[in-house]
């Protein structure tokens, strides 16, 4: 039997000459691209270029909508309401789907971005919120996010369908969370150990932690931060290790049916 | 028989405090509010707060895209190629039209705005590539420009409804194009001449013009420009004739089937 | 013996046609102006249309930053470090400063906008390394800010000159500081009540509170927010009772060499 | 005796992760930095982060003001009036001059960006306008651009300083014009050419050009283009070459006073 699991990664946040450089040699990489949706990142030509690049590698195409603070690139909490936050990631969404469909390659789910998914992870009313006003709009989008958040809880209870991912480049701590940056372990910066986690995640639906114990995880879906260039290196690790496991790299759309 | 025309009026494009104090005032005189889409001006807080006051007077949403340039207010050219025109219009245009399916109140129709406007006017080929574009994606969405220029032919022969309108504050030349601004008659500020015009236009298709001239002139919709405070004078006064004469005001959505 | 006050208000936050109706009609009733800087609100035309209204009304042109937060208008607080503020309010009042030399009418003071404003009064690691940085590029610069602040307290440890202002149409408690936004007596709206307190402030350096209670209040300058055209009538109120009762309106920069 | 000759690239016109990694592979290589402004590209932060690193490098800190265009790069020409181009230069000068000045690390000159160059390069009269208006603001502040154009020409009439530069990967015409982007030749992407086309210019002060001839070429300081890691190619190739012929690299502003 053969493993099969989705590789994402964040495109389309680039700028200037070379902006598509590093999203040209991360989109043979993976099978899932989040696509900035010109707010924290991006504009409606990078966007339109992203989409079309992904069709042609054939990788499913998701929204990354973010706080509309390009200085600090969304990663700094913004004071929105929830109403606040509903309307920005409305509108980013509904341009991104309105690009996809123009590129006859449609966007398939929404992934937070920055200081945004760190909100809906654990801004109960703010989840709910989106996760209604989302299946409203777009019944069949697939919210990609942590699984263990408050947006994958909301998202569900609203009859959305949700991919848990997991992160090949972060430490984890024994309850499962994050270890925070700026701590010691918070980021892996070796390919061969990211590429120990992610056959352990897709095979064993486990992760080593911090502390040294070995934790359930269940995942449909393995993220690879870092800026651009690491990102590739510790990608191409990961699917060297793959070919050599005979562990396939296929979207979570496909299989997005069987979530609960 | 009763005359029926359409109001339309630019709105969502103010900022900082009292930024709706002006659209409050014209939303009450109107039937088809063109919203600006976040790029010229607007964000997707205005949008949404702009969409439930139109809903609420019932007035209908139209999408009123325009060149990224805030600065000059979209009203400079810029050299965009038609491809980019055709994502930035698509983006701009799917971004409200997710905030009105939130706010249950559609979008239903498309008015570009300044620059992009003159632009679609006359550019053929861009015109025929956003016509073609929107089709696929909207294709119930109805043009509303001038019903001599480019964008309607092209809309046309895309298979979308063309709503005509008619400007009733810019002076007309006999051959039926505009005084060109800074020209002499190229602005209407007069209360009772452009309330005199609007009722020429709805009662007769016809419109006066500098040279002294009377000509034909088919309309859907009656466009007031001006600032602000301006825009209402001229609106109250022209509702004020209507009412005299017993001529009514509708969006012309609901008549727009027996449309070309 | 002449009562002699500063009146200031924020200017060039508008957008689209008539963006400068308001400002037009504030700049002849104020001394000061606060003009936005391009982040919250504004551009650099803008600016520099607000700058010559200001030079011609012979109104003290002062630049006002806030976040980069257009959609929310600079009122929503942004988890930015204090480095990131410095960078930020260095930025935009470099850029108004270029343009005030360029108009002949220079910048004088700076005061922060919305959420910046109330953080900078509370911060005081933010708000030193901002003063600090402010008087080694400006050292004439003078703050305009709440006396009671860390601003205000860092400001003039930093050496710089700071005018102490109060607010005309905001509720104050016994303690010196303001209701909250949201409880009852936040807000006046009464231009009686407005000019009453003008009054009372510019000639008993004294205040009403909610509780009824009347305690000292010093303030080199008095600030009326609220939309414009509300703006503008609790304005005429308090120029109209300045001028019964004699009390001089002039910028605080003349006398700004007697400050602690 | 030994040549010396500037070498002088774009900056801080990159977004997301890795957004610094281009700029601190050039900055070794160069001499001159022109640092976006925060229009076409770039932000307070990235600005102030590239003047750190520039200034840890050594390298002298220019302006590169552009078109507040950032989805077309400021590579779209805009129809912006002369006094709108002067007031847009005006505030980005401003805001890199204030973050220079804090960063201890002054600007020194001025490169117009994209479309922005073309134009000043032969709209004489806007050309004129902004001389005269930097010379007022800034007089000693060197203009580095094209030494045929309309802006040399004005910036030496206005008193200015002006270094001229040449471009190492673009091809040129006997008249000493560039080729056309899209015509054959408009690029040189061999780093081999291109050393060979900077000892030239360097050494003898001549360029070859695409139609065979050795035409004469008068160059303070030269420039590479082309995306991020094409650029660290050439200019490594280009600083190898120099290394050989023991040209050496510094910036014009040393010698600018020799300027005409």
């Amino acid at each position: 039997m053969t493993e099969t699991i989705d590789l994402n990664a964040d495109l389309g946040e680039g700028a200037g000459p070379g902006r598509l450089a590093t999203d040209a040699a991360i989109l043979p990489l993976v099978s899932s691209a989040n696509i900035a949706c010109g707010a924290h990142a991006g504009d409606p030509l990078l966007m339109a270029e992203v989409l079309t690049l992904a069709r042609r590698h054939g990788v499913t195409p998701g929204a990354h909508p973010g706080y509309a603070d390009r200085t600090g690139f969304g990663r700094r909490e913004l004071a929105a309401s929830g109403a606040e936050v509903v309307v920005e990631v409305l509108a980013q969404v509904g341009a991104l789907h309105a690009l996809g469909r123009h590129a006859g390659h449609p966007v398939r789910y929404l992934k937070p971005h920055g200081a945004l998914y760190h909100r809906l992870g654990s801004d109960q009313e703010t989840a709910r919120s989106l996760a209604i006003a989302l299946v409203g709009l777009w019944p069949d989008l697939i919210v990609l996010t942590a699984g263990a958040g408050a947006f994958a809880r909301e998202a569900v209870s609203a009859g959305l369908t949700v991919a848990r991912e997991a992160f090949l480049d972060r430490g984890y701590q024994s309850d499962g969370t994050l270890v925070p940056r700026g701590h010691a372990g918070a980021l892996l910066h070796d390919p061969a150990a990211v590429a120990d986690r992610a056959e352990r995640i897709a095979c064993d639906r486990t992760v080593d932690t911090v502390e040294g114990t070995r934790i359930p995880l269940e995942a449909d879906s393995l993220c690879v931060h870092g800026d651009g260039p690491a990102a590739v290196a510790l990608l191409e690790a990961v699917r060297t290790r793959f070919d050599q496991r005979g562990i396939a790299v296929a979207s979570f759309v496909s299989s997005a049916g069987s979530l609960p």
